[in-house]
């Protein structure tokens, strides 16, 4: 499973690939960030996230999405441009044909580090031992999605277990007539 | 100037195509109502919007787009999807090469009633009026997306005129070394 964590903003989206390797260990394949200058006009932007993010998709060939959720504390006008940003990641990642796991922020910082209160550079330093790095990941989005691509390494197998009981489930209450 | 007036929404995007004729009247050239189902997974909802928009797009070739902005008092779920929607509404726009214009719902409503908080009947009563058409514009969201459009087509060449304006003023104040 080589996965693709993405960390959505209008001003900044960092992104990273991770896999596991043959010991079945965490290792970063690439990372980045894709910046949009806050002068040009909103749709340019959000052309630019997906263009770029496209791009990125195809050169690494991710099969699956893990995506942070839009944090509603957020300041509204912050929040807004996350969520046009996240518009398109999703159908960026949509149009490629990745698998889309959505993650809630708690959820991430929860998986990775035990804390679902953790602050940032505890973040960093536990994205940084788990990926066995020499440094922690710069900058702090591209951390943040190398996060949620750990986060999904660690819960992806379990949330189809549980999709595929759901459905069992669900099969043998229709078939019960219930 | 042929303007496509969107209305978003993950739920329902309304859009209608608006014209003035050679009498400088406001004609009414196509309208209708995307529609996605609320148990498809949000990529795909945002996946479905983007094509049918473009679709809606390529055959109408509208020069124009007139969007209603997030109004950010709608509960915070409601606001996201609907951002979310706006951003891949936008991408679709862009990627069309339209000229792409926001416009908040109060100025909607006081360019087209006159009252920046016309309840939703006085509003499509007013667009059935300003387009001479038999009947109100149905659904709702069709109403709202003519009610964009209209809004554009009035306010359009006094954006423009102003945007000049405010750019001969920096020119200036840049020649005279402020």
């Amino acid at each position: 499973m080589k996965i693709l964590g993405i960390d959505p903003g209008l001003d900044r989206t960092g992104w990273a690939v991770v896999t596991n390797n043959s010991a079945k260990q965490p290792v970063l394949l690439a990372s980045g960030l894709i910046h949009t200058p806050a002068k040009m006009p909103l749709e340019k932007r959000l052309a630019a996230i997906y263009d770029e993010l496209t791009e990125i998709i195809l050169q690494h060939s991710p099969t699956e999405a893990a995506i942070e959720e839009v944090f509603f504390s957020k300041r509204a006008d912050t929040q807004a441009n996350t969520t046009h940003a996240r518009g398109v990641i999703l159908l960026a990642c949509e149009k490629q044909n990745l698998k889309i796991n959505g993650y809630n922020p708690k959820i991430i910082k929860k998986t990775v580090s035990g804390n679902g209160l953790a602050q940032k550079p505890q973040m960093q330093r536990m994205v940084q031992l788990m990926l066995r790095l020499d440094s922690v990941l710069k900058p702090d989005d591209t951390a943040d999605a190398a996060a949620a691509a750990l986060c999904h390494l660690r819960l992806g197998p379990y949330n189809e277990l549980m999709k595929k009981t759901q459905e069992k489930m669900r099969c043998l209450r229709i078939s019960a007539g219930k």
